[in-house]
């Protein structure tokens, strides 16, 4: 499944080892930017943890950048990663089999289609999928079937919208809205964040849980100025340079401007703020 | 010193009690409410409370919707309540001997042009008030000068930019804009609240740390819908409704049409965010 936001925490922990070897920086830095990478990870992840002997469906694991968290966090419990691409799920494999995790299992599965059966699972998790599907109600739903009662659903999504900074830049804002009327055109949702709280309770999830992840970055978070604002964000607006001047949504020196500007948010007096949203719902 | 947010969580609070009596609420309905005001004040406050003896500056205390909080949090601290406005400090000052809190003393000052000697104060606090000033840089570094090394600043400041919602809604946001500017053109900013690292760090306070407190709202927080999105928020932003349409901002039905989408938010399947920041400093 192609991301438009590619780097989750993970890749980007991996991006940050790749790039630090590549650019030869000494082996402090290397440490604050994998600690960085953890802030993220711990953000987004540390509370979900499923007990021993638990099996947990991973719908849309793509090429496993939260298979491997996911695995770590429960190393008992019994994980079925799906996707509906193979060439992501030989990758989630490699890479799970090269971090020496044992509990995962990876199938070729379409979300709205599954093959498993009523009650299979105790638990699902996805992350990063929801925005990129034209049905996101209708994917819960279906998950829904293959999940036992009291069994929960644990969504994690971005909202480019949630996206602010200072300075502020009225071309960096539209450059961001670029990214967002694209994914919007492939079928996607950059906002689909905010929305989680309805869409699980439109699927008919009960006792529904939103609870926000804010990253703030500022000069006093170096790690997160480099990782986060640079590396993650920026360079993921940047990354549809292309497809928007392609698509007429932009003129190339605006574009440009807008890169430029939110650059310019990780310089020593800027700032930057985006909010991931975590949903937990229960099937009755 | 007037303010377009003007519903504060402390007057926020008393002005659900107010409605409550008006409208009749049940005794239920009135302790949710109040709860909700309480997870506002403890969302922004509760993190805050000085050492018996210790000597405190609020700065821009206005009707003194902070103060009784301030006050109660730290109930062995001499509090000196500051405010250029002779009518806000004596409404202030009422308000907190209703409450029968001793610690408080309200005196009239500019706090550009402090009467106070060097070293006068151990900690100084200001929420809500930078966003009203011209040149709120120089304001945090006339505060300084009053402050003893060592000591402490707090800010707490809101930011209308952190305010996105589902449905979302370009007439909400265009409102939403016209207060932006109203209170631009005013000589304040009401995007102030991700700029508190950079203004402290101008002003030469070290060790800056900001956390955000954002509010997240949605259908299974009902406290919050009523008190945050419905009374607080789009309270303000109608608030301003003459104003902008004076200003020749909006034309009326656009405005109106913005106000009934902000609203919409509060509906079940509705979800509003907004953050507050809130930052500390020490003079060396």
């Amino acid at each position: 499944m192609a991301s438009y936001f590619s780097s989750s925490p993970e890749e980007f922990g991996e991006d940050i080892l790749k790039t630090n070897y590549v650019h030869g920086y000494d082996n402090q830095e290397k440490i604050r930017l994998q600690d960085q990478a953890s802030t993220l990870v711990e953000l987004l992840h540390s509370d979900t943890s499923y007990p021993a002997g638990s099996r947990i469906l991973e719908a849309g694991c793509g090429v496993g950048a939260q298979t491997i968290t996911l695995a770590r966090n429960s190393p008992g419990a019994l994980i079925t990663s799906v996707d509906i691409s193979e060439l992501s799920l030989a990758e989630a494999k490699q890479k799970t089999l090269d971090t020496g995790l044992t509990n995962v299992s990876f199938e070729k599965a379409d979300i709205f289609n599954l093959h498993y059966g009523k009650d299979a699972f105790d638990h699902v998790f996805l992350c990063f999928v929801l925005e990129h599907l034209p049905a996101p109600a209708e994917a819960l739903n279906a998950l829904k079937k293959v999940l036992r009662k009291g069994g929960t659903i644990t969504v994690i999504e971005g909202d480019h919208g949630s996206a602010y900074f200072h300075p502020d830049s009225e071309a960096a804002r539209k450059a961001i809205q670029c990214q967002i009327e694209l994914q919007r055109r492939a079928g996607g949702n950059a906002l689909i964040g905010r929305e989680l709280y309805p869409l699980l309770i439109k699927a008919g999830y009960d006792s529904v849980r939103v609870s926000p992840r804010m990253v703030y970055v500022d000069a006093s978070r170096p790690e997160l100025v480099e990782g986060f604002i640079k590396r993650t964000f920026t360079a993921m607006i940047e990354g549809v340079r292309e497809s928007a001047l392609k698509a007429g949504l932009a003129k190339a020196e605006d574009f440009g401007k807008g890169i430029q500007d939110l650059y310019r948010t990780a310089e020593s007096d800027g700032v930057f703020c985006y909010t991931f949203f975590k949903a937990i719902g229960i099937k009755r």
